[in-house]
């Protein structure tokens, strides 16, 4: 018809032939998401595997994604350089993997988080033994003690933490693709993830600690963190709530890593190709 | 870190200001997801729904859309030209709805889909008529009958469509962006989108005549389709099946428009900006 | 050959449809050009006559160009909405346009630069003015007096300028295209750059004057100027040299518009097309 | 000014990083340029050294170029993988070099073209020998004797080609950025230049052949060629004109390759960085 002329005006998004496509996908306001649906905290053991499920689905979806990376509430899909999905076009790859991923991640959320979630975290761990321990043994003082007030009260919020959750509205997920033209490129980004997991988790369990165990307040705990290094929070973990964050479970600590098997497969060349 | 230069690697895909950003969502193949999930033929009023339902939720999340319009298994949203979402990213907005989207889709299938879908179009009025009449009165001829085999059995296809169905796999939609710099331009590109809901529908609700009313194998109906123009699908509706196909539901014939209502408001305006 | 499949590699970069293409070109680094080849302070009318040759040039060469505005080492050239110029293809219509500018340009130098610049500026008739008369009347003062240096001579410089210089060395000129949505876009774009011009061309005058005339030096004349408005600069080229800003030749003040005359065309039209 | 919003509907187009840029440069309609400017046939010394002097002026002035090959009207010209030229973007890399290529082509044009070309290609040689022989032995027979018209008149023809030749009108250059991931896919590109140097000089050296010293016309040489391989074409060189394609000179048949040297460098490194 006359009208079709509008289709040219779509733009031509092929990305560049031979490169690694990365396709990072991460869950929108998931600040509010998280405590919304009751994550135990620092991670909710439950989010992170319904997060490895969606990942998991997707890498069966898509062929070509060969390795996953995922942490927090961020996947990395990394494409085989010689992909030609829906011809390399960014937004038909971008949209098809981040509304997959999400069909799954709603799917599956009852299957994973309609249940208590087991503590995993040394954190977790305490705050249970804690709770049903009659002498609060690791209050530490006064000045510590846990705010008696409604809207932060770690108590309560401790005890809600981790319970069954019905999906409450619906998550977003946003993406976008990057090309890596080298290994090195491609292994720098994987590492750069994992780094920004390390320091997040390391973060996370030490303010957590601090709050849920210590009893601070969440902008006490901010304060006491802001200048401190790794090895700091190493040290107020182990010597204020004898955490040894090496123990943490490798999950927390370093992502999850999916990698699709290579298979033998015998191929009878029939003609000669390049 | 070190690592984190792999960022520069990602292209900045800002949208050209001042212009209308439509944005198409578009089911993943859905020649297999409807009839795996027993959609009404031509058309499934509840499939409609469900995608309105997800339309008017992003329309509800996403303030700057200011019209949406489906059709089949599609919807377009309008952003405002003066949108500034996500600074006009391109894949921020373009994931952002898809992912929301799909996650209505999925959250309101059971809603929506649980039910036995009621017959809208004249083809399924007519088809349930037959199939409790004793004498199939529409059958023209024995070389028109329904063959009798289980893969391609018209009567036991129009027993199932419509039937309630559950979710059987998670549905993936693509999505793309589209700037048009004119009015007119965004009006072709709506009547674009409507011209094609019209042919494809007619086409679609005489193809579905042929083969559930008239028996034809989906071959011979495609056979007899091949050459005509609009007024002999008509034709062929009305002299062949009595069925007019102006009276067909609106929303099948035009599909569905949805408009953000303009609200009054009291600006007081304190500084004069441009 | 087998070597083809590079060319792949190679990006569409269609512009968007129903935009008009501005088109700006800018001398590189010609804040050495000039001085080198003697352009006349604050401005040099050969010089800008050759720039406003090239641009002539180029619209002629180019049809679709409907407007050029230029000013100091820039020009802007107007494409028409609906330019299908090498299917709108960015780097072609770039390359081209900024290939055959530089061509015209390095072509009609000796033409138009092998001339004793008129003065044209006030400034210049006044320091030709100044040269010839035995009592230098402007020299206001021991602090400002021209400082007797070979490198920073405002005498030389004075005499220098404006004289008949040969191509040293091969110009340089960048472009780049922008898409406009909007005749308020294209407007307001073509009122920047006149702005930009005025700005300029007013900081310039006033600068030169209170070197060339003055005796300042360039880093007096810029302390001197730093925080003064519009009315500052035209109160210290009034009071200090009796300049009045408004008779400056409107090329320097306002730039240079050339615009495509339409011409009556007789069209027969052979079919109906959209 | 309030104007200045205009500058954000310019788009980032910096390059992907890590990849090499290779630049090409191309003669506009050259088909045309070529002859009536005289050039040689089928190569013009002259052209091609005018084409290399304007390469390595190119390679001078940007520093990062570390290799440029040339043949016809064309030149590319491969980035190192870490310049951050203009920080990679697109349109000024292009613009800048195309626009300092054509510069120094027209500065240079005298200096190369304003001589008589000598005979290179033994095409050449044996049409000056033919033309100062009595007898023209090489005339094969009364059906392919030079048409004596002055529109196509090779005699003619061949007496210009060569003679020095003003620069007429400015000739433009498009220009182009593509990048490349891996050496493999920088050497296939520069092998895909050089085959097409070699395919196409193969062709015009027959060509030519047969219409310069066969006295064919261009309409019966494409015919004759239309479905002839390398080796027919080396056989009719050699069988018709005792011309020996290899002996043909490398410039001719493989173009010119310009690479920048390496130079030994003390580095006193006074800090670790990446
Ligand atoms: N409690 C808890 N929170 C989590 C867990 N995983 C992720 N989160 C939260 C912590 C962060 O607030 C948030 C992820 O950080 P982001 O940088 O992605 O921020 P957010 O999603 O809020 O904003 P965005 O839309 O991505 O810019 O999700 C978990 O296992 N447990
Ligand atoms: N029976 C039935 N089918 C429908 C209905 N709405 C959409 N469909 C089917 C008809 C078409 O086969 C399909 C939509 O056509 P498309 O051109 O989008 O093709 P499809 O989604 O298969 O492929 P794609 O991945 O979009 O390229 O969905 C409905 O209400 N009832
Ligand atoms: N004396 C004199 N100088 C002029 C004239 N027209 C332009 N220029 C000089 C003044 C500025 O230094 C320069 C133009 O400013 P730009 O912002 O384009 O800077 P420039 O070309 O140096 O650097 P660029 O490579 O464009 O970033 O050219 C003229 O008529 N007379
Ligand atoms: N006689 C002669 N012609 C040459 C020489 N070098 C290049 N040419 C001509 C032969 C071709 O017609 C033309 C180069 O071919 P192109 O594919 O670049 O075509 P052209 O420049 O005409 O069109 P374009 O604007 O690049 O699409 O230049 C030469 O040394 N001698
Ligand atoms: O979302 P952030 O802040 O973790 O960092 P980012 O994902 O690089 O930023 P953006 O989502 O805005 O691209
Ligand atoms: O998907 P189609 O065939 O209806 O048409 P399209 O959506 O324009 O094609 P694509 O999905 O490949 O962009
Ligand atoms: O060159 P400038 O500084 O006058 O400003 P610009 O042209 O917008 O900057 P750039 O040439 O870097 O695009
Ligand atoms: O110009 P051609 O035909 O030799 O081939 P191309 O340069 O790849 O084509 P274009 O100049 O249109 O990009
Ligand atoms: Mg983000
Ligand atoms: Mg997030
Ligand atoms: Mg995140
Ligand atoms: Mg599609
Ligand atoms: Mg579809
Ligand atoms: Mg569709
Ligand atoms: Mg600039
Ligand atoms: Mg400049
Ligand atoms: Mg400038
Ligand atoms: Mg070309
Ligand atoms: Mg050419
Ligand atoms: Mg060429």
């Amino acid at each position: 018809s006359k009208y079709e002329y509008v289709k040219n005006f779509e733009q031509d998004d092929r990305l560049l032939p031979n490169t690694w496509l990365v396709l990072r996908v991460d869950g929108r306001a998931f600040h509010k998401f998280s405590p919304a649906h009751k994550f135990c905290k620092p991670n909710d053991v439950r989010a992170l595997n319904l997060m490895n499920a969606a990942a998991i689905a997707c890498m069966k979806e898509f062929s070509d994604i060969v390795l996953a990376y995922g942490e927090s509430d961020e996947f990395s899909f990394v494409f085989r350089k010689e992909t030609k999905l829906f011809q390399r076009r960014n937004s038909k790859i971008v949209t098809a993997v981040v509304s997959y991923f999400t069909a799954v991640y709603v799917m599956e959320w009852n299957k994973h988080m309609l249940i208590k979630a087991p503590p995993k975290s040394q954190v977790q761990v305490l705050l249970d033994k804690n709770k049903t321990s009659s002498s609060p043994s690791l209050e530490p003082g006064t000045h510590n003690k846990p705010k008696d007030n409604t809207i932060d009260n770690p108590d309560q919020q401790a005890q809600d933490d981790g319970d069954p959750a019905p999906l409450l509205y619906p998550p977003q997920f946003d993406g976008r693709i990057v090309c890596y033209p080298s290994l090195q490129n491609l292994r720098d980004y994987l590492t750069w993830r994992q780094v920004d997991c390390h320091i997040n988790n390391l973060y996370n369990t030490t303010f957590w600690s601090l709050i849920l165990l210590g009893g601070l307040t969440e902008t006490e705990a901010e304060e006491k963190l802001k200048t401190t290094l790794s090895k700091d929070k190493n040290e107020i973990l182990f010597s204020g709530f004898s955490i040894n964050y090496n123990l943490e479970p490798a999950m927390f600590r370093k992502g999850s890593t999916i990698i699709r098997k290579p298979v033998e497969k015998t191929i009878t060349k029939m003609s000669p190709k390049r």
